[in-house]
């Protein structure tokens, strides 16, 4: 017999991993990429029925009006691609700040927070503070100083981060964008960079994995939060 | 005039940036690869006099011999390549997890291991656990469980990582190591298996970058161990 | 004069290898891409003139429809593209487990499975099981077990295959989808971490060759379960 | 407690899984690349405690040397730099055929050569007989096709694996090596032309995997052989 | 002023190069790709002016109507998408067999075989003998034999190439064709395989550059065809 | 005959190509590297006799120990590994700013710096200003803005140009240099970085090419600093 | 407070850098990709507000022709895709070549062209003049020659930037364009090539980057006519 | 039996293909890399015995002063690496012109030159004519235009043979040379430039692979020259 963290729920399409809260600190995310809306709405009853607020990233406009219809509660994000469970009346834990060096990197960004959000963080966005227009960032260092993690989505050169991550003491969690043309490679070159980041506080997820990005903040938020007599 | 976060010393080669531990929560590091012994003595004793605890990456064993003969209370891994401060006797705050594929991967795994240590976290080395024996992995994952931040250090496919994240609720750290042959391509394939995980809590940092996975999961457990007036 | 293994038929645009069953155990299969409906068509017609039991892959709905309302006892798979005939009522000779990672990983998987049944094996098909969610696989572990031969598709980091080949003392045959984004690069990175497993047992075809894997798979399986005389 | 499928040896710097066989069919191999001779000696004394035949890939002349002294029944083959138990008096259950294009693949066919003999198959090696004297492999068919599985080691354009799977039944498993210049990229391009073989039972492994495709040759092999009863 | 090898005409958009012919043996040909049908048609009216046979390539098929209806005495191939001058009652000039290695491939060899034809070489066309099938390329080999200079278009792996050039005695021009999926990388894979090939008289042009390579063998044959005289 | 634009000297292994200097504003430099002492000797020589000033890059130390033998009056730089004809007491046209982000990108900086010098510009060189230190380059800044071009050398991300060119209202030329690890891939990293620099006043040269951007750094501080009644 | 060269102003979705033209020379300029036709509207009318002549690239002519609408004192140039504010009757300053090798590269040279005349140069356009025809370049050489920076546009194999830095005594700034088939790769082909200019003065901007290359011409030329007191 | 040109030679480790002169035009070719000199000199005994003209390319000089001590009436390059059989006194068939773009490709055009002449073409050399001094090539046009097949050996960004191209009416044969630094990427980017040639006469060989230029150009020669009755 399964253990709670191993239970599972076959769909058919689908195996829900429903011991993934339980391992994991947070319940399983639906990737709507290629799934119809139908096999998402059938995901999220499942979820519904067990509590588990619902995250789903890359949902296109005509999916999400199919899944509203059914689930009006939930809340559609079009610049991110993203509905998930209102979070706003739950008491925030640890807090995310979300920078984006361009207005192309928006719904990057976005997906970012949207996810830190949901996992339950309080949230704030800095946006279009690239380096070449140093004094933008500059005088918004107070708000991102006072995060427990730090989101950063670049695309082009991906310098970003490597800057704020010289001004800040907490992690810098870099998103390169596919933004840019030519050898911007659809996001390779921003990636590359911010590996090779001169900043020691810098790590990487996948190009446009805003998702990753604003989960793992969150996770960090929210360990930094614990009352004392967790720990 | 230049404020304390701010505040440089010029050394002729270099120039040290003595506002970091300030701004970023820890001091400068020296990164050993194409400094002489004499270079990196001098950015010693430029930091003693100010109180700054030393961490040295990339030191050969050669130069290391020299340093130490200079300063004798400093340590030496030399599966790591690392110079460090000795931080035992400090109070312990927050707990980091270093794990190792095989045994390839230790060197990258000793240096995120001597690191974490001298971001003052209580650190935890599990080793040898690759994919391909399964149950190594599962007998130590009370250990694991138990940490702030866990680093991975993999080569070869770079599996690893996605599986540890399956298994617990805080960020896992990704460290591609530069093990194997032919289309291991130098840590590549490791680099990019960890940047397409499925596990939604891993992040990647540069290939064989031991150094800055140590880093930021020390980050991480700090901040997990500020007491509750800090927050 | 040409031999058995050595005729030919020409067609005009194709020139059809008659002697392939010969040869290589199996007849010639039609790689649909690129070819019109007509074209697949007369090939099938020719095939049938000989014997030769058709496997058509790449087959687009619309060629589809007019192939099928030609001959209507061929069967096509929506999902996997292809037009196979029947052979359910044939004796099957050993087995192949089809192992699918995710739901997006399905239509290469399925290939996969239709070209192994047309070989003659067994087949059983294992979905979603993915390394995220690891109890998903074990409590599958007892039905691959007592395949001839594993297919494992998988996209993203394709970690799979090597947990697999971990559990498992036959060949797996490795298939890398295109599945995922950004540095996923359509499949490229799946493919290398398949290439680098940690595990002995596993090989790898080309991103999206369901059907060379399922092929692979079903020769294997054929030859495992000859009569003692055969050998 | 750990069942005979999980069993483990903590050595210190190794933890052996002794539940390999019993999983996998054989047993745990030693990757002898960046292992002292002392840290080889130790595993292969834990494994003639056992009764676990030795094999040992990567092993260069001097430390096979000193290894070879302390057991004088292993053998060495320095060409596939290669340490092994004998096994030429065993019962051979199934047979492989390996076949090299050129002189310069022969380390990774003898190495393949090797592993395919430690598996317990009867094998024949074929030299020499790359594609631009194409008589050369006509001329030695006959032996080929006698094999349960078939392994081509080339380089350059790799373009030896096609031509034979287009002649033999079985599966061919295909292994560039890291032969040529420019752009043969140190066996990436006959990686990629054997990846894209245009024969269907053409199965891949890693650039001058000699080893993994010796192995799985093995596999098919000795399972084309069981006795009747055992299926 | 410019002599006659340097002679120009300024068309406003393009600047015809008309010294071509006198420098390089055969007149500049137009590159259709980007190009209007308007502004074809003006350099086709040119060149008519000054009785240069014309040679158009990749001319989309609604291009190519507007342009025959000016000029019905053009022909056009639709598979090549070539419009050329006719050239059938010239006398021939040398020989060049074309060759193709699945139906796929075929656009491509056609505008060798196009190309070659409007150089004024005797041109015979060989199709479907990819190397999967061995018997249907060596029944062609006589006709192969006969000519000055052969060009062989290949996608997937690009072995033809190499058996073909390991049974003449004459240049082989190879095309790698974008035929493929997966690996195939849009022809990369058939290029490099070319490039390597283990047959010494194989050179190499472009990716799909079937113009290339017919022109290439037309220079070969032309020359080769000299009356004594001339040499 | 050929005009003193065309002038040629013809050395044996080496063409000289004379009119350099009256076509392109600079006489031929000389690339040391793959040259014996001998051959360059040979060159400079015959740079003598015509009054040019040699400017040679990439000379090894024993190689310059054996040219400044035969020419004492020369200068060699052991860290930019070149040599050059003394310009101090010339008159200075126009003024170059060379920045180096890490004492690692020293040799690379130098090179620029002493080719500048040899184009007769003034020269300033701004030392370990990467960007992980932001106040360090803040506080240079005056200097920087002084000069008519910048050239700015870095490794690892490459972001310092596009932080300086926010600054500045000159050209910058950006020099990727081999520094890092990993994914820094010998300067690929920081090049692709530049390329995609979103100041738009960053233009780039080859990894390494210090030379080529101390070149085009002279060339146009020389421009600028030109008489009025030149223009 | 925030000086001069760090005014800003918060449009809500984009913050414009007001200092950039004190700081960098030249405003900021907008890159309309992914931008609508009403957010640049609105950037360009808080332009006017402040006396900035605007340039707007990568404008496609539908949003162009809603913003005109707005702006009919504007111009829009739909080769280049580029929309800039008419500066015909301002004094010139500094003077620019800007050389196309072929028709494919216009549009990419018409931008160029465009932004060096916005930025104040006197600008002459040479096209067609790519390498196979080497007398067309030839015969344009004295117009060239009388730029203070020219930009040469180029595809396919990039060559003409090396033969014109040949002729010319200023640098050239190389633009490689996206023309060409197969492995001219979109472009990154002629990058390689102009990055590996054996000519001294070529430096290098992204691919497709006219606007980049016309903006730094446009900086020499500028600097180049300084009057004398301003030196 | 075998036929005359499927006859071959077992010598252990080398198969001889002794019917390749026949078939091919021309007799095998010893690749020397990797084999013994022992190996070399039995292979040239077989040789001999049957009257083939031996040619050895990548031969060390270590290596070459033994084979030379047993045979001394063979010839050893030592720039080329090559040893061949003396072809000075036979009458000569068709004419070479071998290329160099600069001194360091020399080593791959002297091996170019060795080959050509060993297949009996009449060869001229053409040495350091890059383009970065134009006039360089246009004095020694005349020489040029003589040749049947002219091969190009260029590094850096390879653009020569698109320059010499355009001046000539017969094939081009260009081989890309592993010289230059950074992007030049050991010979890839001088290869691509060469497939992307805009002059429509360029084939293209692997990098460095001068002998392969050599021998086609020799191929070409040599058909150009035969007899009239020959045809």
């Amino acid at each position: 017999m399964l253990t709670r963290t191993q239970s599972q729920a076959d769909l058919g399409e689908t195996v829900l991993d429903l011991g993934r809260q339980e391992r994991c600190g947070l319940p399983e995310v639906i990737y709507g990429e290629g799934k119809s809306a139908e096999a998402i709405i059938e995901i999220i009853t499942s979820q519904k029925e067990r509590g588990i607020p619902t995250l789903a990233t890359r949902v296109s406009p005509d999916k999400a009006e199919r899944i509203l219809l059914k689930f009006p509660d939930l809340r559609y994000n079009p610049v991110a691609s993203l509905i998930r469970a209102p979070a706003e009346n739950l008491p925030r834990r640890g807090s995310v700040a979300v920078i984006s060096a361009g207005t192309s990197d928006r719904s990057v960004a976005e997906e970012a927070f949207e996810t830190a959000e949901w996992t339950g963080a309080e949230t704030v966005f800095i946006k279009d503070v690239g380096v070449a227009g140093p004094y933008r960032l500059i005088s918004r260092l107070e708000e991102i100083r006072r995060a427990d993690a730090v989101v950063v989505a670049a695309g082009m050169e991906g310098a970003l981060p490597s800057v704020v991550g010289g001004y800040v003491a907490v992690p810098v969690i870099a998103v390169p964008t596919s933004v840019g043309y030519g050898t911007a490679f659809g996001g390779i070159t921003a990636l590359l960079g911010m590996l090779n980041s001169c900043a020691s506080n810098v790590t990487v997820v996948n190009i446009d994995a805003g998702f990753k990005a604003g989960y793992v903040a969150g996770l960090i938020a929210k360990r930094a939060a614990r009352p004392a007599m967790d720990k």
